[in-house]
């Protein structure tokens, strides 16, 4: 016979025990038995974020570094409604979340008390794995089964009523995790094989864990057997980048260019990519990037892509060694000087940013000309907007800098998306985390603008412009106000100054750079 | 033959033909045709917010004010998931709202783009009604439609794919709004009646409109022939307060309280209100706040009742003048001294605040005292948290503001609650609204405190501890961050120059009160 033990505890003993070892949460009343069990369970640590955009966000910056889970407490609907922007980021990305949202005591819920919401309809938009739990005993389970869904690459949400939480049960231990199936996977090789020793140009669109380490070296390992060209997909979850490793062109935003780079391709071999498609619909234009005439091979997931391609380069009896020629030389543009740019700004961080770097990109426009500049750096990770879904950038700063306490995380933000969740740069002022947020203040939705250009409309004025223009925010007054440092720089010069002293110092800092 | 029109403009017309002046929104590419529209058409004012919580928020707002809808413009899956939080509370106030939400085009979105997501099962969990357009010539009547059915008292969400937007198609005119049923139904009022005349002890609990001077009025006739008492819901949408209105009880927050309160009363009888429950699922406590020998008898919804109760009154045959015996005399509390406390904010603003205040109360367990302070003030109109959902003070008063241009709006605001729609300010600054945030700056989830202590939880530092403190926000930098002239108090009579002057002064303040 066991002792007795309360559901909160269960759950967050068998998630502990599952490998989860931070919570990002927003709680409420519904919750508070679980918040009392991360103190009363060793083995989890709490970070609170002022808005649930926050502490989604960051679950998906955290699981991108780590490939595993962080946990979320969100409280009921409204919880998970102001959640669910990022959670699509964090779906898109394939990044593994354990989502944990409060629901009404089970008897409350049918009076439809006011906070009451359809939770499981909402639940459903962005989970990959969800449940509404039926008892205390079952909580255990319940988050074992969670994170082990979760680890597929994709949100787990478990909904937990309160009274589940607080009632006592029979302790049983602790829910072994079902097994992961990730290592077993097979890939069909057979097809990929064939079109890589046809001699047909071909491109390997490489997406996913695939864009990490040990994915680029066994695609480089392909490459030098195959000759066929090394292509990133559009948004990468995590990408590691820089001298060494190697240099992949990436997928356009704009489907001409995307088109155009894609267009002498009689073969795409897609490792851990979706097929391409348009970011938006166009009039006159297809959704996909491929002609049906390009035959499409798919390797396999995302998550899977390490072990995907080292088969795929076995298979075609690729030599150990990757092809050098396409390895990235340290290589650094020089220091810009001048007003700033968007171009200029791109140039400055990849000749300052340092060895390790996290470099979190949620710049839309400002940013265009970070990725072609950025190859020769020292070796980074990089993250993007996988879902397109605008305020991930701070938050997943948070998850990437609790992931990796040892590495400075630099996110280069756009001032209308860095509105989203600003509130996350409260969280890293709390605790103290090495991220250096560089605002792109171009005081518009400057993209709103490109595509308003692109459609062929003109406005002058009028409700137009009021909605494209977003004047009058000062970032420093809004940083210290949450507590993180900060300053406003004019020229490339001013920049260079404080972004170094921003990285030599311990803890946040901001600088809005005024375009 | 009519002449070519492309979808969206048929949109706006038939939106502006059905009496909607204002759209609140936050657009991205897929809806740029439909913000040309707002130019290519006249009579519709746009307002930018940098978060869609904003927008949803200030159409809840206005909505409250004028009892006709706003419309929303929101972009996507995304877009609508940051507008749900209160788009919740609105739903719960009844009011109406014509939410319009961009989709991909229509050939583009089996492309499963990335920012492609289920937004039709999202915004079932908050819409009354709920539409797809089919196309581009059905925009009007499908705009008509959402407005006819957001009167109802409810959010009408229409999605409109971009190529229904920009498709042109014949022009047939305006399509008519289809009849707005509101003030033919008839209440079934005999059980009523019988009810009041019995001698039973019994209460009227009024909601909805039903709270708004007409209804009000109304209410005291009843009493002055029936004797019954009147009380308020726990969270009005609207209710008007204040010298010469009667002088209503509110149904307290605490289900002991609120127990305790109703424990007397034979009968009672919902005008407009839902049979009142607890907030939360308590231990030993069941939802109802009411006994099942406690009779219950449901007059109509809180949109029709200001008929309902008139209706009441005449089949009564009260008298044409109220019961005088319940109107509030003026009668304001003088002015405290003091370090500031919940209470003696309450009390200050109830000392102060002007005639014709529009107060927009979120400030949660500060602001307990302010209701039972403020009935002698001259007649103000009070909005409170109807939904639960954080976030609503500062957008709902956005909303409010540019609803009654003439009347100051004072949002008595949570520093908790205002950080999930802190963006908010920032349209106030822009568009120099008169809304003074009057922040209750306790640097905690104090709610979240008495809660642990109601479930007898202590707690030591640790996650706990952590979650619940929100020390470090520096709110007079974060308000002049977002061009809102702010400042901070830490007594009664800092507290009282600084609400003058605010009041006096056009535009938007921010006074952060710490506590």
């Amino acid at each position: 016979m066991g002792n007795a033990v309360k559901g909160a505890d269960l759950l967050v003993r068998s998630a502990v025990a599952s490998g989860v070892e931070v919570c990002f949460s927003n709680p409420g009343t519904t919750e508070l038995p679980l918040v009392a069990a991360l103190d009363s369970v060793p083995g989890m640590r709490a970070y609170l974020g002022l808005f649930e955009g926050v502490c989604t966000g960051a679950a998906d910056g955290y699981g991108r570094m780590l490939g595993k889970p962080a946990m979320t407490l969100l409280h009921l609907g409204p919880g998970l409604a102001n959640g669910i922007s990022n959670l699509h980021n964090a779906r898109r990305a394939g990044t593994p979340v354990f989502n944990v949202i409060g629901e009404h005591v089970t008897w409350h819920r049918p009076a439809d008390p006011p906070l009451a919401m359809d939770i499981e309809s909402m639940a459903a938009a962005v989970s990959g794995w969800r449940r509404t739990s039926t008892s205390a005993e079952s909580l255990g389970r319940d988050a074992a089964e969670a994170v082990a869904a979760s680890l597929k690459g994709q949100i787990a949400t478990l909904i937990v009523p309160q009274d589940h939480q607080w009632s006592e049960c029979e302790d049983d231990g602790i829910s072994p995790m079902p097994e992961y199936p990730m290592q077993t996977r097979e890939f069909p090789l057979e097809d990929a094989v064939r079109v890589l020793r046809s001699g047909k140009k071909t491109a390997l669109i490489i997406g996913g864990r695939g864009l990490q380490r040990e994915g680029l070296v066994q695609a480089a390992r392909i490459r030098a057997v195959a000759g066929c060209d090394l292509l990133a997909e559009c948004f990468p979850a995590h990408m590691e980048r820089g001298a060494g490793l190697p240099d992949l062109q990436r997928i356009p935003y704009f489907p001409e260019m995307a088109i155009t780079m894609l267009a002498a391709y009689q073969c795409v071999i897609l490792a851990g990519a979706q097929k391409p498609v348009a970011f938006f619909g166009y009039k006159g234009m297809e959704s996909p990037l491929l002609r049906d005439d390009q035959r499409c091979i798919y390797l396999g997931d995302g998550r899977d892509m390490q072990k995907g391609l080292k088969d795929l380069a076995d298979a075609l009896g690729a030599p150990a060694s990757p092809d050098r020629s396409i390895l990235a030389r340290l290589k650094r543009p020089g220091l810009p000087e001048g007003p700033l740019s968007g171009a200029i700004i791109c140039t400055l961080l990849a000749a300052l940013q340092p060895e390790g770097a996290i470099i979190v990109d949620e710049s839309i426009t400002s940013g265009a000309h970070y990725y072609p500049q950025s190859g020769g750096a020292p070796q980074f990770s990089l993250l993007t907007l996988t879902g397109g879904s605008l305020g991930l950038g701070p938050s997943c700063a948070v998850g990437a800098a609790v992931a990796c306490p040892d590495r400075p995380v630099i996110n280069l933000e756009a001032d209308g998306s860095c509105m989203y969740t600003v509130q996350a740069l409260w969280t890293q002022a709390r605790e103290g985390l090495n991220v250096t947020t560089l605002i792109c203040a171009n005081r518009s939705y400057n993209i709103l603008k490109v595509e308003l250009a692109r459609a062929g409309v003109s406005y002058k004025g009028g409700n137009t412009a009021n909605l494209l223009d977003l004047s009058g925010i000062d970032w420093v007054s809004i940083g210290q106000g949450l507590g993180v440092p900060s300053t406003r720089v004019r020229t490339a010069q001013e920049l260079a100054v404080e972004l170094q002293k921003a990285l030599a110092e311990d803890g946040p800092h901001l600088i809005e750079m005024f375009l």
